[in-house]
């Protein structure tokens, strides 16, 4: 069985053991992480450990890198094989109800490059699924970006973060937020990726990601025509250290790449 | 058959309709209303022309009220008996597929209090109904809102609105957007009111609505125990004029009312 195989198998598992666990969300234990916004659930520990467990029997040797449970801390150098997990990107929407906008993502990385990734979404039982140089595909029917490069009529979608991070962010993306056409913020990048990747939105924009949060969903956008970077241009490398991630259908990238080195510019001194 | 049976009926017939016209949604027909973020499709007109016939057959000399078509003129004194009705509220997300994130919007309103309302989500096929003073469900299940009242707890859906009123968005809503605990925008004012009543969300905040986007869910979240003001705090009176909203579990009111005062004083003179 090749990696993008073995990313099927477990995310269809994977995604049936989360949608019956959602059935039944309000009887689950929640614990906070880094205070009331960033939770865990029984459910994010059980799923990641099916998934790692599942990896470790098939490639025993490899690195695995995923948000919880300790497995979070990424190395300088890329691993020569290496898989990158969240187990339940959107915890607050899965445990609060809001959407089915909860998704599972699991990358697998050959030397710093993403080469094979998948997310399931458990409540539509939709899987993406994306492999370097061969597509991205929305069960089994290939993914194509949109073509509209036009900001002013462009869906951005965004994340607003944590409260403490929330300055930040506005500082960051305010010229992005007045220029957008339409915005939206669904509180999962995975999701978010997947809806640029299916011609949904036009990108998706966040100050502040960890490699598990966009690792599947950047390899879906770039097998399906789209473009990524950091929010200064530069490449989107998983293990670079560096937090911000532009992810777009590549024709409004420069527009929005313009509009965030905007807020990097020191005010002009008043007069 | 009284009001709320009409409505459930009316809600069940256009839900079916809308959902068969989702699945083709690439091929319609779109019209510009005022620019490119606000768009009118064949599916909102003949939706809308569904509703008020079938409301016209039963109540013939009723007052309609509707989003689309010339109907849209809404009277200085309230008429004794008037519905008011949004066809598709989320066109955008209705044409672009970005989650089932648009609605069908109903209200019935005697002499300015709205009695009887209802909101139907045509994917899921989820079914809102509240009559005044009788409770509010969702698929017969009765609906409670949220109890919390802690506002860096709190979920709070927001809109960004078009591209032209969104600095005056911002304005409004700086403190709110700093203080919630978690903001989700998904495009549609019925749908977000849905997940207040359902304590998906503590609350909803807008600065700039018509009375058909938020007049069947403002009884559904007021009859699930929730409270609707302007965003000064005064009554939310459907045709008072004035176009800002603040719904929310009531718990979390006073607190986001705060907020939303400290935008409208007046910044400290320079010394």
């Amino acid at each position: 069985m090749n990696e993008l195989d073995l990313i099927e198998l477990i995310l269809r598992e994977t995604s049936a053991y989360v949608k019956a666990k959602y059935a039944g969300r309000t009887r689950l234990r929640v614990q906070e992480k880094n205070g009331a916004n960033d939770l865990l659930t029984e459910v994010d520990v059980a799923a990641q450990s099916q998934i790692v467990n599942r990896i470790s029997k098939s490639f025993p040797t490899d690195t695995v890198i995923a948000e919880e449970e300790g497995l979070d801390q990424h190395p300088d150098t890329p691993p020569s094989r290496c898989w990158v997990i969240d187990p339940i990107d959107g915890t607050q929407n899965f445990l609060r109800g809001l959407f089915p906008a909860f998704a599972i993502s699991i990358a697998f990385v050959r030397n710093g490059e993403i080469s094979a990734a998948g997310i399931a979404m458990p409540v539509t039982q939709d899987l993406y699924l994306a492999e370097r140089n061969c597509g991205a595909t929305r069960n089994t029917q290939p993914l194509q970006v949109s073509p509209h490069g036009e900001l002013g009529r462009a869906r951005v979608e965004v994340d607003f973060s944590v409260p403490e991070d929330r300055e930040a962010t506005l500082e960051s993306l305010g010229q992005v937020i007045h220029a957008a056409g339409q915005l939206r913020c669904e509180g999962s990048a995975a999701v978010a990726l997947c809806a640029v990747a299916a011609a949904e939105a036009e990108a998706y924009v966040h100050v502040g990601l960890s490699p598990w949060d966009y690792a599947a969903g950047q390899l879906i956008v770039e097998e399906a025509g789209g473009t990524a970077s950091r929010l200064d241009g530069s490449p989107l490398a998983l293990f670079d250290g560096k937090e911000g991630i532009l992810i777009s259908n590549g024709a409004v990238h420069s527009a929005l790449l313009g509009h965030l080195s905007a807020a990097r510019e020191p005010a002009p001194a008043p007069e």
